[in-house]
């Protein structure tokens, strides 16, 4: 009975965000998750990679021991092992480690340790501690609520950015840079999306009134995915207040703390 | 009566996307559309057109072959053929095949095959559909409402565009390559967009102070379209929100809360 | 009695906009302005004017000289001659005319001509035209409602500049092309408004993490102008329908073209 | 007796916004603070230095003796000199005046000179003006209202920038400008934010590819910030328009129509 409780309570530790060790063990997993992101970001700087590498590459194994402890223990603590291993969370925790065993079989191999970094999206573990704020459940609702407008939305960019890709590399052609048609395509987003790097650019006029166009175009559609996403959260916002509706004068738009109807002075009930 | 029985079939097939057999063949025709796009984007890459030019040749006789196939059944099966051929799907449908066959005669004109691009268009067919959906519908209407205020806001824009375009030619001149007032312009409209490319920048002290004011008015005029279709939309979404219909004088647009009409005060029936 | 109708009629067709007469000569006028601004600008691309330098140079002299009589006529059928000399539009009509004169006798003065480009503003004598539509009304009664926010807001943007201008100065210094504060600043414009020439880069990696800084301050701060606007135009489209009130039930909330109380079905009066 | 009286007196200029006389310092303090600064800005270009140096040194001298004289006297005219001295006013002050006495004992040390160009911060003094009027007060609260949304936000675009950092790193590589991965990261920000230097751009098709994406990302998720501000400065305007402040609990922010409390159900009386 005393292993069941063992294993009980470290799942309490790892997996969950109710009590105060699993809130403990939360700030530090993020920390190490951080600390260990930063050095691989930093280790790839050549400077530092020349003076500090011993003490990165000792470093990064510190904390792939730490996390293969961890891994190990959230496998062990799991009630359903196999669907833990194989979710989400769980491919990224067993990809933010097993880069560094490779590295010791396949010698030379050294761009694969870029997938370490994948484990920056175990920060996102605790977005689910953040869920439970209403703030990013707001946020996640509005992106819902209007992925289909968006989706309309992007399809337009991308036929637009055919076929103003495709005129560009007609009227500009390979010798002022646009080389294909897929360079005209990348050459249409950098513009509509106002990026304008500059690598590429249009060079005679007909080119140019084109390109004029097309970040007319842009600079004034960018108010569509503005526009749906501000009514989307305007109006989860504005629920709490609509939800709530006077038992006598039936009316609402009521303050989101509301207590009182404003119009009758009575007391609302909760719907 | 068979043959007019099968024309009429064809017809709500190609035409048609009420019945199965209409939505498969329009997912089919936009499958088609998407890959002889792609077939004619990647072509356009020169080291593709040397290793694959073959077989992106007959990819695209294939295409062209069941795209004639469609028009002709598209034609035969109309009810009014002229007002089809005339059509602006017609044109396209039309371009969309003819620049092959033309290239069979015209040889070196391969610029003309850009124009098969314009197949492109055919997926807003498909957009056709999707009208039926109730965003694309509010986008659609948000637009049409805002056409106006948009309207003014672009000839403000361009206004704001010549001023400071001849300011700056009369400032930086052709040695800082503001060759020309329209290519000054290009460059007040590249700025104010703030897409920015770098090609032609501002080398006198009094041009840079001028080229921070255009700047400036760039990045917060972009308020007002943002600020006229985010108005726009929350209306539409939240009179969307009511779908109440009047009987008698058929207006949308009602209060959430409404119980009689706006327009003929007659009680509004629940639908 | 007969000079004081036509002076009358003259002032009722060159600056009224109610008579079919005033609005045919509006629509005249901004057509001929349209024209002479794009001779100006077409005659400074050199290739065309070395070709049609003779034409161009014709056409300007039959615009300057309707641009005179209209002038003229302008002054004599004004009630208040001096107040039309010396309003703003008075001055702008004097300046489209008056460099074309002068170049007569200050000769290679070619610059001065530039100042017919002046002539663009004339356009918006139509916006008075245009001013009487409720859109254009709108859009300037927000700006107006939110000047004061947005006079804020760019007090902060000015701040932030001259702060992270200097930091850059400090930290790049003009090695790397920082060559002074102002040209610092102006950097930081280009950043913060997100346009980004990149024909001065931070290229040390202190002044890259203040260059991100600057990025994300620009990119977020952005909201706030646009957020100030789009809540006064939703508040201005609002007005109409908050402006009617019921007699009967008090409720506001009406539909723009609401006649009858969405709620008692009692028609509404006009407030 | 006297001496209270005067060091009272000059607290109130100083320190106070409330009479004439305290309104015209600080006027003239704006005043004094935007010269100085401008005189530093100025100073920092080398052909204006070489000219007007001694006239810039000596102008310093005169704005620092100014700024020194009044520093004493806020300190003597506090009521809590420590509290004064030690404030970010306080600090700011001191911050001002120290960079010009050190540079007579530590030559060549002109860099510390930038440092009174924190001068400019004193501005926000005038700020506290500002902030009595109702604008500054809608924005600082509708910033406040909407920091933990901003903050989840934030939180995404880092890690997005993490990711795509990391992913540029790996397929551009060092030979087309991605040295490291924190210039990597740079380079995701300068994409996302939609600034675009150009001074590292993708050279390989995948690099291409995956700068769509940092692009379109970036140009999509900008809505976000904007649609969380615009909604809480629509919510501050509505309740702003609402003055009506309850006896009771004190509290703001009533529906326009209320005649009841929210929080106590407790009649309204008009303000």
């Amino acid at each position: 009975m005393i292993e069941i409780t063992a294993r009980e309570k470290i799942y309490q530790v790892i997996f969950g965000t109710d009590t105060p060790a699993g809130q403990r063990f939360d700030i530090l997993l993020i920390t190490m998750i951080l600390l260990s992101v930063l050095a691989v970001i930093f280790g790839s700087i050549s400077s530092i990679h020349d003076h500090y590498g011993v003490l990165i590459f000792r470093l990064e194994w510190i904390f792939t021991g730490l996390f293969s402890i961890e891994y190990l223990l959230r496998i062990y603590s799991s009630p359903k092992r196999l669907s833990y291993i194989f979710s989400f969370y769980g491919l990224v925790d067993l990809l933010s480690i097993v880069p560094t065993y490779l590295a010791l079989f396949i010698p030379g191999a050294s761009y694969w340790l870029i997938l370490r970094l994948l484990r920056v999206l175990r920060v996102f573990r605790v977005l689910k501690l953040v869920r439970y704020l209403s703030e990013a459940n707001i946020l996640l609702r509005s992106m819902y609520a209007s992925r289909r407008k968006v989706l309309v939305f992007f399809t337009v960019v991308l036929v637009l950015s055919v076929i103003f890709g495709s005129l560009m590399f007609l009227v500009e052609g390979p010798e002022n840079g646009f080389t294909s048609i897929p360079k005209s395509i990348y050459w249409t987003i950098v513009t509509i999306t106002t990026v304008g790097y500059g690598d590429i650019a249009p060079q005679t006029v007909v080119g140019q009134i084109i390109a004029t166009m097309a970040m007319l175009t842009g600079y004034s559609i960018i108010a569509i995915p503005t526009g749906i996403f501000t009514a989307e959260i305007a109006r989860e916002i504005n629920t709490a207040s609509s939800n709530t509706r006077c038992n006598i004068c039936e009316r609402t738009g009521h303050h989101p703390d509301a207590e009182y109807c404003y119009h009758c002075g009575i007391e609302l009930s909760e719907t």
